[in-house]
């Protein structure tokens, strides 16, 4: 099957390129009788779109989405929901340049070996603008969510070698990291400021927390709920790599120290990240990916062309110096979907 | 759907419960015409089996495989595969005392809040027994990729935290860590016997490589090579995440040290770890989970029953004191299967 | 895909060819807490076997089942339920002799063509023996589907010609044709004598009515439950061709005589067959398939052998002059598993 | 899983109302370097249009195709195809007055019941208009088709009671009724005209036929070439049967008789329509289904409004008096997806 739809019970599917008509997405399985609109969209899509901060790319994408299906006098029906964003701003000339070149830490390589053939402009589909998409799907996943009393934030944990310190969900939506520690947030737009000064760009942590989801979700042994989710993160195209409540740590870990044990309140601890077994505990769902820096940077490096000859490449442009906070959004969309779809198919077995 | 499958043109449905009848499993999507007999399933799941040393279980599971269909005269016929294994050695006893109890780090809990009903015995369908079937099914993915000059090699590169300094192939399969260093080994069998005397368990790190695969395997944007090796590998009952390449050392690297440049030759680093933009680039494929220390411990700890009471539990029982060596030929199967899976849907789409 | 599993929700995978070891089949989805026992799916495996009348072969298959995963204490606990069908009474004299031969009507020819090698005893995999992993798995969504008020029954309405008249569903399992009108039954039976002794076999005509169906099932726009349904027919080996409701007199019904009027107390006609739109309207759901004569028969025909050799072909062997009463079971065993998958996708939705 | 995918490897999800912004498709699975242009799509568009002849319906729906995605520099780049019809000409003042009433025939009773909402304009999701995004995708299978050589036709075999005697695949186009014998198309005419002045509608069959199929294509058990093709036509809304090469003839006929024989020549008839256990022969594949009467007439009939409350109702409104010749593209465009899906499910069995 070819890989461009996500989820079971609810299912996405996007399509378009960076610098095509449109990218966009169906939605399959939303239930009848939601109140939506475009605004409950539009507000998760203006968390993701560029030329937010001076961390991020000074594009301006309109990134307006259009409903065009599966909603009646405002509310859904039931039917695919199909979500367009028509390309704006798009600057072909930038990208002329690169059309025979592979540049490192791209997919542009892998795109010409698979597919004999690819849009090149602005990566085409190996965009990151197709995560919009994704956001504009989970921006309805969110919503279902919501009225099921669960709650998904993800923030910058870690950005250019600063870690936050203190957790602090007010305080995400007001720096420009979208970290959840202020003074680290500070620390960090400073030294990416720096790093972008010097052509460069960096990588960093995301971390994601769900709350409220019931004990049970989860469908051993393949589609566990980590499992699901895992897929989700890697899935995006900056993450390298996901780890689960206690993570890497567990690795150094003796038995006695991350068993959670129980009393009659619950876990007393939560090193599993709320999943056991692959099955929701009703703990707080934990989870970090990690974001490579950004490939597009305006150094030179070496590479070859198309027909193999070697050559330098500065990735000129207007890029992110670190993506992290734009991730940010993107992380809390997928884990939505996998949350919603899971919790369809805890329901329907008992049914 | 139910979650017992996994995989799309090489597809597997795995069953059975530790202390059931039987576990097995069913290929679907093997060509016909390859030369097939049970010694060839055999091997591998030899390497799985409990028993093998004293860092693991003393537990005798004979786990002999049936080859019940789609085999005819030697060859494998396009049909679908069953292989089973009977279930032998149970002790029911031992497990009695503990049907009403959530032993901790298990998913006694989880289970019980899912189904309201669950196989107590050895853990049910929530055993690493269930494994077994995947390693069978493993075995024949590795046959098929062999053929195809694929290769796959997993080991312990880290436990009761002491690293592997050198990588030797050639030692794996000779220390009962199957560590890729035999001095790292040696200390590792040390200390887990410390550990094991002091009733604990101990985590890892398994790593795992992939050799041959041509570049253009993954399909975008969801079912990348890394988004389907990540579900894979965190659908392991121990693995609590995975990193590719550089993994979470990305977080602090800056884009012109993280970038894999190109020369006529190739690439001159691996950071992405063999997969860029979800499609492998031909070089080797390098992720690494993190495998948690064992739950069943032969400690007091504190839990509760299915009443609701507190009260304290301890697992006695044949448990392997670091699971890590006999997680290995799981990673290694479950690989296989994506691997052999995305190769057939790579060839699929240009046919 | 390979082609062998079916459903969503409600999924079953088949294995088994009918001389190798066994026939089975995995189910999974079955919700937990349901009591199950083996003597529920024999019932139905009586139905089907061989050797129940003058009419069917005299071959004597055991058809005992063995449920091996997914029930505990008498109860289904959410896992795999995998049921096995030891093979027994196989005489693979009797087809080593067309072991290189096509035998006109059967799968040989295609089989060959599509795997270049195939179990050729007793047609292997395309054997009618591959329905009684079918018959199984429905047994368990007929018990389920009992619990929710939804009963299926189906017989014979039309064999070698002759038509039932009547319908008392009370005969239906009184008479070795299972049809709906004993008169029609008697006059049947002595036809298909007479047509075996003629060395032939002969064709009919099954009728499927399912009851207690709520309106709402159905997935649209292409998993409508009349789509599915006709998949689940077609997949039947003999059946070639389905109909709803006033099915193929349709061509030359007028609207003003088709549409099916509503009052108060519901529709006035029932010309849909239950289905409207791809969605079960309440009404009873009613289908027709055809079945094919039984392709093996003691005549000599014409046929190549794999060298493409012309030659004479003479199916020696016990076969069924008239497939009819054993396609009964697996009709209502497929309308089952179709009706439990959608029920549940229905259910989901709304969750 | 939600209704609206159809397809494995070769995989369509459509989306849109009838009176909404836009009806569409996404194509996943088209092999890059494919030259593909709007007109490639175009034409078979116009083949299902409103509009063509006095037996349709003479609503002028421009039916213009947009590609948004996959194609790059005149050539498709294996990533998603999105195309999309803008709906033109809508009048909802039209269907205002049937809000609240159940037309017989027709969805709108099943989707009040299945949704609880339903966007009543012009049947909304359930209207013929959904189909023109099937007849999109399918001029993209029937172009991939063509460089393997298979070549799919269907047309008008009966309606209003009157059937072909002649077969002229060079008649079909010319005739309003895509009928394959040119006389009987000027009786279908003729009849149907008198009908529609009754203001009534009939219906009819439509017969495909399939050639250059390689023998080989078919998943055995479930996804048998057959079966897919069975639920993709009775996925169209008006088709209520389908039957195979002698389909329900079948039912009265001897072994001797339907078994097709062989010689070194191939089969010496084609009974069994091309298929044989789920997979094509090699001969021509040939079906056909019965198409119900339009169920929109302007005559009174009995209903009841979503209250309960029994009225009667006249669709007025423009409608097609026979629906045969419109359903003849959309017949070939499914059958176009099935057999280039398991065009490629073949091919990849073997790699």
């Amino acid at each position: 099957m070819p890989g461009n739809s996500f989820g079971t019970l609810f299912r996405i599917t996007t399509f378009g390129e960076s610098h095509g008509h449109a990218v966009g997405v169906i939605v399959d399985g939303v239930p009848p009788l939601l109140d939506l609109s475009e605004e409950d969209i539009q507000k998760e899509l203006d968390r993701r779109k560029p030329g937010q901060s001076e961390v991020g790319t000074p594009r301006k994408e309109s990134d307006i989405v259009h409903i065009y299906s599966g909603v009646f006098q405002g509310k859904t029906t039931g039917t695919p929901l199909m979500m367009i964003l028509y390309n704006q701003d798009t600057r072909p000339g930038d990208y002329e340049a690169i059309a025979r070149l592979f540049r490192p830490g791209h997919a542009d390589y892998t795109y010409h070996k698979k597919y004999r053939i690819r849009d090149y402009r602005g990566s085409g589909r190996a965009s990151g603008r197709e995560t919009a998409a994704r956001v504009a799907a989970g921006a309805v996943a969110k919503k279902i969510l919501a009225q099921r009393g669960i709650s998904i934030i993800a923030y910058t944990l870690r950005a250019a070698g600063i870690q936050c310190r203190t957790f602090d969900p007010g305080v995400i939506e007001k720096n420009p990291m979208r970290a959840c520690d202020p003074e680290a947030a500070e620390k960090m737009v400073e030294r990416i400021r720096r790093i972008k000064e010097e052509r460069d760009s960096v990588g960093g942590i995301v971390e994601c927390r769900i709350r409220g989801v019931p004990p049970g979700l989860g469908e051993p042994v393949f589609d566990k709920l980590d499992a699901d989710l895992a897929k989700a993160m890697l899935s995006i195209g900056a993450v390298k790599g996901i780890e689960f409540g206690a993570g890497f740590r567990a690795a150094d870990m003796r038995g006695s120290e991350h068993n959670d044990q129980m009393n009659a309140q619950g876990f007393l601890t939560n090193n599993a990240g709320g999943i056991l077994g692959g099955i929701s505990t009703g703990e707080e769902i934990v989870f970090r990916v990690v974001v490579k820096p950004t490939s597009s940077i305006a150094r030179p490096q070496r590479t070859i062309d198309i027909d193999g000859n070697e050559t330098e490449i500065i990735t000129e442009g207007r890029h992110d110096a670190c993506i992290c906070p734009r991730i940010v959004p993107v992380v809390e969309a997928m884990a939505a979907i996998v949350i919603e779809d899971h919790y369809k198919r805890q329901e329907a077995m008992w049914k």
